[in-house]
């Protein structure tokens, strides 16, 4: 162990990849830190690489109580462990020896009611508590992740009270799985319909990325398609194993949206297709079973005709505009939790904070930035004027990707869903006056109508009868 | 009032539309009934319907005590009541004039927890509590509607313990969504881009109920087109305004799909556009606002160039494969929540009683009895033999469909959504390998392999650089 030579400035419990990685960026920084975690040989390897990187003043402790005293008052402990009872465990264990004044900043994925509930209970003791979601990863974690909250600067802004913090990483995580999810739809229609080798799919993402798409996940895509496998022949992605892990985030965002009435249905398909992808025995059996399913022989005359580098555009294309839709139901499902809970969140600012340091750091959140300035109540970033302007110039290349893939037998969910998405948003008039009418007919739930105000209810059944005796409906 | 000459039978709390069509239905086969409603008027308005409708034995009561005393012991108790806190207060009302050995039935779409707690709760007192999902609407109250579980009988089943009737009810109007959707996409591409009328819908919605989409709400949807609206001219459905109307049920489905990571996408493509039909005033702005979207001349043209009659069978199997899917997706979700659950439901069973009284009954529900009786453990309905087969067939015409829909602007969420689970379901190799890749760059989330197993890790950035200066990567 090492022993700190002064008070540190802050504390950080908590030492799996993203904390071990947040604490050596904040030493390297200048700023002496504390690190604890209960399994002690992860205090050994931080402080170790504190030292390897140039005796970074990291200062390991074993205990809770030394933990805290060593940190100068009144204290600030951040805490990185895995969301629920352990962010409990680590407070009761912590608190104990904290004192009125210092402040407990929760920087897990954690579900925004649990930071409400603990803000209400530490405040016995008179300690503070922040929930200050955290993204970047790995490599953010080390060199500059982004923040959501704590005090202002670069990638960092107070996003507002209770739990508001953690939402709003809740719902940058919904959109990081779009995203990845968007992304792999890409690859696949470039794989399997345009025929592209991994040194074409490396160059095309590069490509992109210094456009519009420019962003940490394009840059690491295409980094992915140069690694070689060293433990065979190929390429290292061909061999890895399409079974997705994930985490709470995810799966909360989609219930939330529904919980406030938001449609979120790119969200929604890339957390459908990270569970269809875990059925990797189910999908294998269902492969052979249908193996005459996804119009195999068309596939192959596509790939022949397919005019590759018009493909390739559209595709980006493509990719572009679902993206844009995915981000308008990211931005709404907060816009609506901002609404329930009086947060006031403040969107512009929001996609300033994520446009560096965070998993879905993109040039691209720029221009939602602007959208929210030039109006702050914007209703979908859809109907923002540059916004719809791109949408609608991408349009065609993104139908024909769509129509293409379907017809290939690979379908896109994700690009399907911002399509349909998008289609019915923008339309003045849906079916649903069916809907209704079924409704009515079997519930008597009632109806609206365009013409008059009121409810209405028809006898459907009856005046069905007399349509088809040729008499008019007198309802 | 009425005075009861002797006990009644049974007891019905809740005279809303369910309550006063069952409870006329009890009477009408001869059983003796007691009805209760806390607004009296209701209670009135049930006894006046008894007896337009020939003297049927039902019997108003107006007070709890009065009504409970009314009923021969053992009672049973049927309450139809708004889900929530007015089951609880009903409850609370009744009991207290129970005994032990009398039974409460739940009738309404609860949520299958807040059962499993009253079950707890009155079990104090002696008094056995049962969770009975009702279908059928109005017209299925009054003549027979489907009942999730109670006894034995046509449509009827003893559905498994706790909560499970209620979960039973709640997927059951999750599919009911999906199937309202679906249809309402195929009277959209008919209408918009076959161009059909309200008379051909009647007629082609009528041709599809005498084949393999036969069902209630296929032969609704053929009166409503047939309807005239006698407020002015033309046809009702033209009137109705498009904003649909939605309990919490198909929320609860979309959320425990997530919970179960189960997906669900054509359920939640239903709820989607349900939320999004409620935004009306935001879509005929973004009607405006992207009035170049949608490729309208394109429309035009399709419209012209269409071999309707094509378009009409092609529609059909549209429809069918894509309800396949959703059928799929629903009972897949009974099945994660029987395993947690250790309800041991019986699949084949669930779908004998939808098939005659409730919203969703069909001639197709009987082929999913069959399936589950071939193999009580299938893993996707898809993969049953004759279902596998029929989906083959029909996926050159499901995906034509989808494919005209998107280029016309129109996008079929739910057909979209069941297309892209079927394609993902049934390969066995998906993107989701990229998606690994990425986790593991920015995360050190890890991956497997498919040559080996255990986990691995790769520096990416750092084997990309070295496969970049053209040295095979070591890791």
């Amino acid at each position: 162990m090492e022993a700190s030579p002064a008070l540190s400035r802050i504390g950080l419990a908590g030492l799996a990849v993203m904390g071990q990685n947040l604490a050596l960026n904040v030493a390297e920084k200048g700023f002496p830190i504390s690190v604890y975690n209960r399994t002690t040989s992860k205090v050994d390897e931080t402080v170790q690489r504190a030292q390897d990187e140039g005796q970074l003043p990291l200062f390991g402790h074993y205990t809770p109580r030394e933990f805290v005293l060593s940190i100068k008052r009144p204290r600030s402990v951040v805490i990185l462990v895995k969301a629920g009872s352990p962010v409990d465990q680590t407070i009761a264990a912590l608190s104990d020896h904290m004192e009125p004044g210092d402040c407990i900043i929760d920087g897990g994925n954690e579900w925004y009611e649990n930071t409400e509930r603990r803000i209400q209970e530490v405040s016995n003791k008179g300690l503070l508590y922040l929930g200050m979601g955290v993204s970047g990863g790995e490599e953010g974690a080390r060199n500059g992740p982004s923040l959501m909250p704590v005090e202002d600067g670069p990638c960092v802004t107070y996003i507002g009270e209770g739990g508001s913090g953690n939402f709003v990483k809740m719902v940058h995580n919904g959109i990081e799985y779009g995203d990845m999810q968007l992304i792999s739809e890409a690859y696949d229609v470039l794989k399997h319909v345009g025929g592209l080798s991994n040194d074409e799919l490396a160059e095309i993402f590069a490509e992109w990325n210094r456009g519009e798409l420019e962003s940490f996940l394009i840059e690491i895509t295409s980094d992915i398609f140069r690694v070689k496998d060293d433990l065979g022949d190929g390429f290292l992605v061909d061999k890895i194993l399409d079974k997705t892990g994930m985490k709470g985030t995810g799966k909360w965002t989609v219930q939330q949206a529904a919980e406030l009435s938001v449609a979120a249905p790119t969200i929604a398909a890339s957390l459908d297709c990270r569970y269809l992808s875990g059925l990797k025995e189910e999908r294998e059996n269902a492969a052979e079973v249908l193996k005459e399913a996804g119009l195999k022989e068309e596939v192959g005359s596509l790939a022949k005709g397919i005019d590759k580098k018009r493909l390739i555009d559209d595709v980006r294309q493509a990719l572009y505009a679902s993206k844009i839709c995915s981000y308008a139901q990211g931005m709404n499902l907060l816009r609506a939790k901002s609404v329930e809970k009086g947060w006031n969140l403040n969107f512009g600012e929001l996609a300033r904070i994520w446009k560096g340091g965070c998993i879905i750091r993109a040039v691209f959140l720029d221009r939602i930035k602007k959208a929210y300035q030039r109006n702050p109540n914007l209703a979908s970033l859809v109907v923002d004027p540059e916004f719809a302007r791109e949408m609608v110039q991408r349009q065609a290349a993104w139908r024909r990707v769509v129509g293409l893939a379907i017809s290939a037998g690979i379908s896109t969910p994700g690009m399907c869903a911002s399509l349909a998405y998008f289609d019915t948003y923008r339309r003045a008039r849906l079916p649903a006056n069916l809907v209704q009418a079924q409704r009515d007919l079997f519930g008597a739930h009632t109806y609206e109508r365009i013409d008059r105000p009121g409810s209405f209810h028809t006898e459907w059944k009856k005046s069905a009868q007399k349509s088809n005796a040729g008499v008019g409906a007198l309802n």
